[in-house]
C-alpha cells in the first residue's frame, strides 16, 4: 500500500517538514530506503549514516532535523512511531476469514467467525477462539484453550490443554505451551511422574518466540503478564511468574518457579534457579547465572568471563583454580612482614 | 472421578487418619486444594503452609501427622504416593481407539488395534506401534520406527526412522529423536556431509521433553536408557549413551559419543563435551561445564560464577584476567621478604 | 544396494589393495562392521582398533596400510572418502515424485515435476521447488519461498516467507527460518512490536539443525553463505551474517546483527553479543561468550570454568569474588616490602 508523508504525519500524530504528498510504501534502512521508502534515525553515533542516507524520508528527533536535508517527520520517540508506520506498511499476512477444510476442528469448539483457521491445524473440544485470531497452518490447539482477540499463531505452534493467552499476542513457529513439566517424585532409583494439573495463563500483547517452551504449573498455573516479550529457544519452567512489559532475550532458562519482576531485562543465555525471585526492575547481562533472589532493582552480571585467547584462557583457568594457594601465600606474607594490620586485613578479605 | 478417602487408602497401601467417607476429586496445593481435594506434604522447612492448609486431605509422612488436625493419608514417600494418586484422578488425556481420518498411515505399517492416532498424523511404512499408545496431533513417525505399548507421543513429536521407544516412555511436544547428528568429513575447507546410520534406542518409562533433539548414532545407536527423564530445549548429540534413572534439567547439551552413568543428576544449562565419561552417581550443579571424564561418584559444579552487581563484576572479571599479573608480585615478594619456604610454596600453588 | 570394492575404487578414485570382487552393502565401525561392511580408519591414536578390525574392508591413509591385513581402499583423506561412499550406500529416504494429496498447495506454486511434497505438507503461494527437491511430512513453507534443486526438508520444517534457500542444502526436523526477530521499539515501559520486513537467504550446501532457529532480518536480510553447517538449538538473530563454511555446534546462541567470518568453528553452547565481527578463521572453544570484536584468526576461548567438587566450586568462587580485597592486600605488603620497583609493578598488574 502506499500513503502520502502528509497522511502518515495526521495519522501518526508527527510534525511533517518536507513535501506532503511525497507517496511512501516501504519502510527501509537509511542508505536501502528507496525514493517511497521510510527510515528512521535515533542514535547519534550513527550520525555518519544519517548524512549520507538517501531514503525517501526519515522519521527522526525534532533535535535532529537540521542534520539532514530530507523529507522528516519529527517524532518524540522516533522508533516507536517508525514501528507504528511499519505496521500499517508491512501487515502480517493475513488469510481468508473460516477454516481451511483440511482443519481438524471438534464439533464444540467456538470459533468467531472472523478468525482465521488455516490449513493442517487441529483445533480440540471447547476451545474458544477469538475475533480476528489467525491460526497459522500446522498449529495444534488442544482442549479447553482460549485464545483472545487478535491474536496470532504464526504456524506449527502447539497450545495445550487449557491454556489461555490474551489478546494481541503472538506465538511464533515452534513454539509450546503447556507442555508438562519437569515433575518427578523420587522413589529409590526411580523417578515417579506427577501429572501436572496447573495450566499457563499468558497476558495480552505477549510475545513468544520461535522454539520456546512454557511449562504448565504443576499445582497452580503458569503465568505471563501483559507485555512480556520472550525471545527464541527460551525454556520458561512449571509455576514461573513473570510480571509485565519485562522481555526475555534467546537461550535463557528458568528453572520451576522462579518468579521474576516487571519492566525486567533478561539478556541471551541467561539461567535462574528454581525458587528465586527477581523484583522490578533489574536488568541481568547475557549469560548471567542466577542462583539467589534478587531484591534491589539495577543491573547485574556475572557467569561468563569474556573470551582471550585460548592459550592465556588456560593458563588464567589454571592460576583461577589455585587461587585459594594465592590467598594463603599473600597471609604467610602478612604474618611475616608482619603487623596487627595486616592481619586484619587477611580476616575481612 | 471422584473416589473416597478410604478407597485411596487401600488402592495404594497407605494409612488412613481421619474420615473415611470423605469424597476426593482433585489435587491441589495445601493452601488451594478445595474440601474435595487431596494436597500432600513432605517439606519440614514449609510447616507454616501445613498448619495453614484447608485442603479436604493431606499426604504425609507419619512422623507430621500431630502437625495438622485435617484427614490424612500416611505415607513413607508422601511425594511418590501423591504423584500416584495424581496420576489417577488426572489420566492424561485419552483419545478414541483408532486412526483419526486426517492421519497418514504407510499400508504397512503395524498399528495395535488399542492405539490412538490422532488428527494430521503420519506414520511410514512398516512401521509398528503398540497396545494403548497414544500418538497425538500432528505427529510424524518415520519409516520402521517401533514404539512399544503404551507409548505417549503428545503432539508434534517427530520420531525418525528406525527409531525404537520402550513402553510407557511419553515424547512432549516438539521433540525430535532420530535427527542425524553434526556429522561432517572437512575437505579443504568444506564440510562432507556423513550419513548417519546409527539409529536411537530409547528404553522404557523415560520421557523426553518439549523440542528436545537426540540424534541418531553415526555408526552405532545413540542409547537412553530405563527410566531417563529429560527436560524441555536438551541437545543429546550423536552416539551418546545415558545410563538408566538419570535426569537431565532443562537446557542441557551433551556433545557427541558423551557417555553419562546411571542415576546421574545434570542440572539446568550443563554443557557436556564430546567423548566423555561420566561415571554413575553424579550430580551436576546448574550450569556446569564438563570437559573432562568424572571417574568419582559426587556432586560437581563449576563453569559459571553467580551473579554480582555489573559494576562490581566488571571489575572482578578486570582482576581475575590479570591474575598471572597478581601472582608474580606475590612471587617476587616472597621472594625479597625471602625463606626457603616461601620458595617451595610458591612452587606448589 | 551392494556394489564390489573394486567398483567403489573406480568410482571414487581410490587404490584398491585386496579383493575387487568384495561385494560392499553398508558402513560400520571398525569393530562392528560385517564381512559385507566398509569402515574407515584415520586416527593414528586408535591404532589398536585397526588391529583388531573385522570389517569387510577399510579406507585408511596409504601411510596406515601396512598396519592391517584387512582389504583396503586407499585415499588421501579416508573420512572424506568413506563420507561419500555412505552417501551413496546409504541413500536419505526419498519419496515418490510428486504431491501427496493431503498436502495444501497454493494455486500458483510453482513445484518442479520431480519435486516430492510429503503429506500434511503446506506451500504457501507463489513458492518456487526446485528439481528433485525433498519436503518431508508436516513441513510448513510460507509464500514467495525459493527452494532451489536437491534441497531438503525432513520433516515438521517451517519455512517463513520470502526465505531463500540454495541448491543441495538440508533442514532438519523442527527447524524455524524467517521467524519474525526480537524486535521492538520501547515506549515508556511497553515494548513496541517492529515488523521485520527483511528475509533469510541461505546459501547453497547449508546444513540447519533441528529445531534451530533463524530470524528473517530487521530492514535488511539475515544471511547464511554457502556450506555453512549449524547443529540443533541454535538461535541465529536477526540480521546476522555466517560467512562461508563456517561450523557452530549445538545450543549456540548469535545475537542479533552478529557477523561471523568464513571458514570459523564456534562450538557448543557459544554465545556470541549483538553488533560484533568475529574474523575469517576463528575457532571458538565451546561455552565460551564473546562480548567484542575478534579481529584476529585464532583459538580463543573464555566464559566457563571447568568443574571441580562443588564444595572446591564453592570455595574458589567465594575467592575469585574477593580477588578485589587480595590484590589491596599485596599492594599494601609491596608498599611495606617497599621498593619503587614494587610500586611499578602494582600499577601494571
Amino acid at each position: 500500500m502506499a500513503v502520502t508523508l502528509g497522511e502518515l504525519a495526521v495519522r501518526f500524530g508527527l510534525t511533517l517538514r518536507g513535501n506532503p504528498d511525497r507517496p511512501i510504501d516501504h519502510v527501509g534502512t537509511l542508505a536501502g530506503a528507496g525514493p517511497r521508502g521510510l527510515a528512521f534515525f535515533s542514535n547519534p553515533k550513527l550520525i555518519d549514516q544519517l548524512v549520507s542516507a538517501n531514503a525517501g524520508a526519515i522519521v527522526l528527533h525534532p533535535n535532529m532535523q537540521d542534520a539532514t536535508p530530507l523529507d522528516c517527520l519529527l517524532a518524540s520517540n522516533p522508533h516507536a512511531s517508525f514501528a507504528r508506520i511499519a505496521t500499517m506498511l508491512h501487515p502480517p499476512l493475513g488469510g481468508a476469514k473460516g477454516v481451511h477444510p483440511s482443519a481438524v476442528l471438534a464439533p464444540d469448539a467456538v470459533v468467531d467467525p472472523s478468525a482465521h483457521i488455516g490449513p493442517q491445524v487441529v483445533v480440540g473440544a471447547r476451545s474458544r477462539i477469538g475475533a480476528r485470531t489467525y491460526i497459522g497452518p500446522g498449529c495444534v490447539v488442544g482442549e479447553d484453550v482460549t485464545l483472545g482477540d487478535d491474536v496470532r499463531l504464526v504456524a506449527r505452534v502447539t497450545v495445550l490443554e487449557g491454556v489461555s493467552i490474551g489478546a494481541r499476542s503472538i506465538l511464533h513457529p515452534g513454539s509450546v505451551v503447556g507442555s508438562e513439566g519437569f515433575g518427578y517424585a523420587p522413589e529409590g532409583e526411580r523417578w515417579i511422574h506427577v501429572p501436572q494439573v496447573g495450566s499457563v495463563l499468558i497476558g495480552e500483547d505477549v510475545e513468544v518466540g520461535a522454539n520456546t517452551t512454557i511449562d504448565r504449573g504443576a499445582l497452580e498455573d503458569t503465568e505471563i503478564g501483559d507485555g512480556v516479550k520472550i525471545d527464541n529457544l527460551v525454556q520458561i519452567g512449571h509455576n514461573c511468574k513473570i510480571g509485565t512489559h519485562t522481555a526475555l532475550a534467546g537461550c535463557v532458562g528458568l528453572a520451576g518457579s522462579s518468579h521474576i519482576g516487571a519492566r525486567c531485562r533478561i539478556g541471551g543465555g541467561v539461567g535462574v534457579a528454581g525458587h528465586l525471585s527477581i523484583c522490578d526492575d533489574v536488568s541481568l547481562m547475557a549469560m548471567s547465572f542466577v542462583t539467589t533472589d534478587i531484591r534491589e532493582p539495577g543491573v547485574y552480571a556475572g557467569g561468563s568471563i569474556p573470551i582471550e585467547p585460548a592459550a592465556d584462557w588456560r593458563r588464567i583457568v589454571g592460576r583461577l583454580k589455585r587461587i585459594d594457594g594465592l590467598n594463603r601465600r599473600v597471609g604467610k606474607l602478612e604474618r611475616q612482614v608482619g603487623t596487627k594490620e595486616n592481619v586484619a586485613d587477611e580476616e575481612r578479605s
